[in-house]
């Protein structure tokens, strides 16, 4: 079975290493989300993919969600005493080592799906991990600031997140470069051939957003054979972890597990979805979600073991299954 | 007392650190060869520099003599495991932090003077650090390598030197970019200014060379009112670290403390030399020396502790007095 799955970070990484745990032996395609992407003093840093790539290598901080177990932070600690730069951002001694040979590679002229490539090789990943796009695409958060001109300020996702831990009232978001990027190598061919397309319990907003804003994704999953069917990241009206109820309100999207899927919309209607899983606790959202035209479900989505993810899995396969048209 | 010191790596910076404890009240300005840096994985590093500044601002790994005290190598061991790029430069979690911040400092468009003032401030730096030049310079050996196109390659100086342990024969030595290389803001000044001038034990070659081969600098140093007055880094016709007995030959001259004095030749007679001090058992070569018309005295030269290196200084200073025009 080909299962084609779009990726943010910590939430679709650890949805998939359930979706691994429970079909083992599919064929499974990642496209993950690079517009959190950022340079940062001369390394090029991919925190989606790298994401995505320790946990399902086996390498990642299982306590933090990001970053590499058995961690050190010296490199960082130096950047601190000089205090020269910013140093707001976690880098840790080993993950620099996947930074600095990113870097060395894309300056050698590979593509990022090249350099993916290679350094996936190393972690012998059960998925294939793609990059959404070739092409540089930045999320930059316009946010609320008396003392800009205009009241206005504009920074790097990354910088609205880490930095100022989404703290910030956000007045817009807008992705850098998304009208010049295409599709990376790979990608469209990996949704035409899917028997499952899945949308894990990513942020809609900075995570998926980006990717089905890629020019030609959007109207490739349309056009796809396979159903399409996602998992609520909007449990009990709040995201399990991120910053999701801070960016849906900017868009005008209610933070509700049937927000999110109205805001997917039913692929009848023009949107995207054929199913939706929500959690247990908002099995009300249920009825008003199928009204909509998607095939909804309640199960448990809580991510608090692997067996427990595998569970979401499965429950994703079979609505998928259920909704095959 | 103003001291200018010309300075390559480990041996200069051993010999500063003898040069403050024997004259801590003195105005000490060093010219930092430039020639050794490189660009890897996108980090601007600059061995010397650095080995100045980390042993002088007391954070150096003194069993190594360069690189960081307290250092691990977890990005390199991950640079290793990804076996995608070559690997064979020595880079320390801790002192990746520096190279870190100098690569975001020079793509802010500051000068490699203005980045070297901005991270000596952190280590308090008994001296003044200037890097001979703000404008790139490379030493780049040719090497026999009978599979290459000609029978010879060329390689940057770190490559032969750490990757190559100097163990490819030398055909010529070259330092790519000098010839648009101007001195650095201060370097002329602290060349004129001086009291006196020192030429540590650094590699002729490779360390003072290019400092010597940048335009105006030997020219500066002739015109000096200061003593010029340097010490032998031959000691019984070999080099006590590095590998300045595989260079010499490659620029025909002799590896002996003779030898080297020559080939900076005398001030009287268009060189550079005042003043020369070689080691004890080197003492048979003073005559030779000093009928070249470079005053010569044996001392001494192995800077087996701080104390001995003091006292190192201690002659250089008492010989500049000496031979004071």
């Amino acid at each position: 079975m080909r299962i084609t799955v779009l990726a943010g970070g910590i939430g679709a990484a650890r949805f998939l290493r359930g979706l691994v745990a429970h079909a083992p032996d599919a064929d499974i395609t990642v496209i993950g989300n690079t517009a959190d992407d950022l340079t940062l003093y001369g390394l090029r840093v991919c925190p989606d993919l790298d994401t995505v790539m320790y946990t399902l290598g086996g390498g990642n901080d299982e306590g933090r969600g990001w970053g590499r177990a058995n961690e050190t932070w010296h490199a960082l600690e130096e950047i601190r005493a000089y205090d020269a730069v910013p140093s707001w951002f976690g880098l840790g001694d080993r993950d620099i080592g996947t930074h600095l040979v990113r870097t060395e590679l894309l300056a050698q002229g590979r593509s990022l799906t090249e350099v993916t490539a290679l350094l996936t090789a190393r972690w012998r990943l059960p998925v294939r991990l793609l990059p959404m796009t070739d092409q540089s695409v930045e999320t930059h958060v316009v946010v609320e600031d008396p003392a800009a001109p205009g009241g206005h300020r504009r920074l790097h996702f990354q910088e609205y997140w880490v930095r100022h831990h989404a703290e910030l009232p956000v007045v817009d978001i807008t992705f850098v470069g998304i009208e010049d990027a295409t599709p990376a190598p790979g990608v469209l061919d990996a949704i035409a051939s899917a028997d499952v397309l899945l949308f894990p319990p990513s942020n809609p907003v900075v995570s998926l957003g980006p990717i089905l804003s890629v020019q030609g994704i959007r109207s490739a999953l349309r056009a796809a054979s396979a159903p399409i069917v996602g998992l609520s990241p909007i449990i009990g009206g709040a995201p399990v972890r991120g910053m999701a109820d801070k960016l849906l309100p900017a868009i005008g999207v209610d933070t509700s597990a049937a927000g999110v899927a109205l805001h997917f919309g039913a692929r009848r209607d023009g949107g995207l979805l054929d199913g939706w899983l929500v959690d247990e606790r908002d099995a009300p959202a249920v009825p008003q979600v199928t009204a909509a035209g998607i095939a909804a479900r309640a199960v448990p989505l809580l991510m608090s073991s692997v067996e427990a993810t595998a569970a979401m899995a499965a429950a994703a396969l079979d609505l998928a299954a259920a909704v095959r048209r």
